[in-house]
């Protein structure tokens, strides 16, 4: 059995990350989304295990110690992480696992598990960053100026991935980002086994 | 302008390079070949600078000396090799280059140029190699002995390659890589260029 990809989707904030996931996650059904871990209590309607495992901050804390995540933070007071177990389960099963992620997390990820398939969004300017950002209106302008600071930083951080892909439209940033899933699963390093079955027959 | 991807088909004799070749230029019209120089004597209807660079051993062996080949080899009697100028010529306009070459060759290539895209066709199994080898009806029997002996072995540089596919059916190994050559231009050490445009608007 071939072990399935672990594919990380980030990015600076209002790249296009999420609407990129769910656009893939429509075309590509063998994708499946991880479900992260989380301290923050459960809202109406959201199921245990689904949308998230729910549990204590003590017990968070002690897989954190215990070095169960695959990525984790602190959100608004709140803790959020991706359980290594349940990743790695499902990545042995041969099921190919979808994380969106930002960028301090997709570095961890990448320390704990560097055979995953890095890709970095790039929104086609910070200027257009800038509006995208703006037309959520859910940051005041203080926000704003932050998080474009942060992006114009975190640019850096972009190299340290395996791809960059400029998200100007969403179905050309997904079209790309199949074909690099596609390639991919073709990846000398991932081919062991078939090689060898190929030398016996 | 950024720069056009080497890709560099690869694998064991029999394997199907030829032919996966070809449909891939069929198919990826922006896909160029590379022309290779000769001390063989031109044939009937071919060109020089079209077909081959027809040149004499003695210059054959001074651009050799002066690494002016990405890979050489002799074949029969005659001098065959990969002039790197022309190649990096076109790379530089931006061209995508692709290059069908056996083994030891793609090897040498590896070494003058890391940047390249290198692929491994893999038979679907050495049975079936045997039988398209055989098929072919060109080898004795001892070449077949020896091709099959050389496949054997040579499937451990598989992994010295970036991506390995399985020719089992043409369509599908043309597919693949046709999801690698899109999946490469993407890759995040083409794309230094990018990333500072986008900080800059």
């Amino acid at each position: 059995m071939e072990e399935g990809l672990l594919v990380v989707i980030s990015g600076p904030s209002g790249a296009g990350k999420g609407t990129i996931c769910m656009q893939l996650l429509m075309e590509m059904s063998f994708l499946k989304v991880s479900v992260s871990a989380t301290t923050r209590k459960p809202r109406e309607g959201e199921k245990d295990g689904i949308d998230y495992f729910f549990i204590e901050e003590e017990e968070f804390l002690k897989r954190v110690k215990n070095n169960e995540f695959l990525e984790y933070a602190k959100v608004y007071g709140n803790y959020y992480g991706t359980p290594k177990e349940e990743v790695f389960k499902q990545l042995k099963a041969g099921k190919d696992i979808i994380l969106e992620i930002d960028i301090q997390g997709a570095l961890q990820v990448k320390k704990n598990y560097p055979m995953g398939v890095f890709i970095f969004i790039l929104p086609p300017s910070l200027t257009e960053l800038k509006n995208r950002i703006e037309g959520r209106g859910t940051d005041s302008k203080e926000v704003i100026l932050r998080r474009m600071e942060s992006a114009y930083d975190e640019l850096n951080y972009a190299f340290q991935y395996d791809y960059v892909v400029v998200n100007d439209r969403v179905d050309i940033a997904t079209e790309k980002i199949k074909h690099i899933i596609l390639a991919e699963k073709n990846r000398a390093i991932r081919k062991k086994e078939i090689i060898n079955k190929v030398r016996e027959m």
